[in-house]
């Protein structure tokens, strides 16, 4: 098979992208994973949420396109090879996440052919808009799989932290529109098994 | 919304093994990240190869339906939480490889509810039976991705390994099945120019 000069410089940059993407296996997020001993990186991340859109989509509050949630799921984070990981809990860090998540974006995206970028970039925009079926259960898994790695870790984070409830319930404030049957899993078996552990500060009183 | 007990169970069933699945994280593969310091993990290169899928589909010989090429990719490691990774050069681990992963498999894929786990098992059996052109272009990734990373980290599991061109040719015998256009790249791109670089020994004087 013979491609044209054209399409020989498409794919060109499509492998440098493949490539470049490599990165997001050095992006270091502050979840330990299950042994409880090392930090989850941005791929490990994206391939867990992935097989649970596949294992968990009839748990969506709305019927989804798999194969979209599955994609947004994939490109999520690929912005933070360029503006690294904004923690969750960090203020700060998250007052200018937008701004510099949207200039690494501009960057990124521009290096794909032009349609290929668009398309990607489309999945992007879809998950941080947060309007469709897809991207509210989307960020419900974004928020259902860190919780699941606290507990399975042993809330070790949460208690190195000094984390309150309140700033969980604050990370999680839009999980059910996504998924109610997940977040109430979660605030059951996750959040308040950690509280019962002694990792969770309850300073929430039982007022929700 | 209230799930019945049935469904409490199931939910309970595929969150366990959400759970579970967290162990692929810990499998390491013989391929050096694009830092040409660290082992690339079967988690990573799940995600970099089903981002892949969604980057490269057209260059598939055959059209794909690229929710199920995505969905083999992510799951197609899976067994490996209990057989562990089999090196593609250990000739001797590759003789009992097959035996390992199915008993691998029926343990594992038994961990969900029935429904759910012979549809996730049987995207497992449609990549090991490499026949449909999903599973083709699947494979066809699974090796293009791994001689990206040997190019970009710098050849170097191949200069430690004292690899040899014949045995790089065998482990991608069936590559262009899945896309001619890239193994046709690699070939040229990765391979050749390892060569070149003469981290890989060409035992093949030209002959193909």
């Amino acid at each position: 098979m013979k491609l044209s000069n054209d399409m020989q410089s498409e794919l060109q940059q499509i492998v440098d992208f493949c490539r470049l993407i490599d990165k997001e296996k050095f992006v270091q997020r502050r979840t330990y994973l299950s042994d409880g001993e090392r930090f989850e990186n941005d791929a490990e991340h994206a391939w867990h949420m992935a097989m649970m859109a596949l294992l968990l989509s009839d748990y969506s509050n709305e019927k989804v396109d798999q194969l979209k949630v599955v994609s947004i799921l994939l490109v999520h984070d690929l912005v933070e090879v360029y503006a690294g990981d904004t923690f969750a809990y960090d203020i700060e860090g998250m007052k200018t996440q937008r701004e510099r998540e949207l200039a690494a974006a501009d960057k990124l995206f521009a290096q794909l052919p032009e349609n290929l970028g668009q398309k990607i970039r489309s999945l992007w925009d879809e998950f941080e808009e947060w309007e469709t079926p897809e991207a509210k259960f989307a960020h419900a898994l974004d928020n259902f799989q860190p919780l699941l790695l606290q507990n399975a870790s042993g809330g070790r984070a949460w208690r190195e932290g000094e984390r309150k409830l309140s700033e969980v319930l604050r990370r999680n404030a839009r999980s059910a529109e996504g998924s109610e049957v997940l977040w109430e899993y979660a605030r059951k078996h996750f959040i308040q098994a950690e509280i019962d552990r002694g990792n969770l500060i309850d300073d929430e009183n039982g007022r929700e």
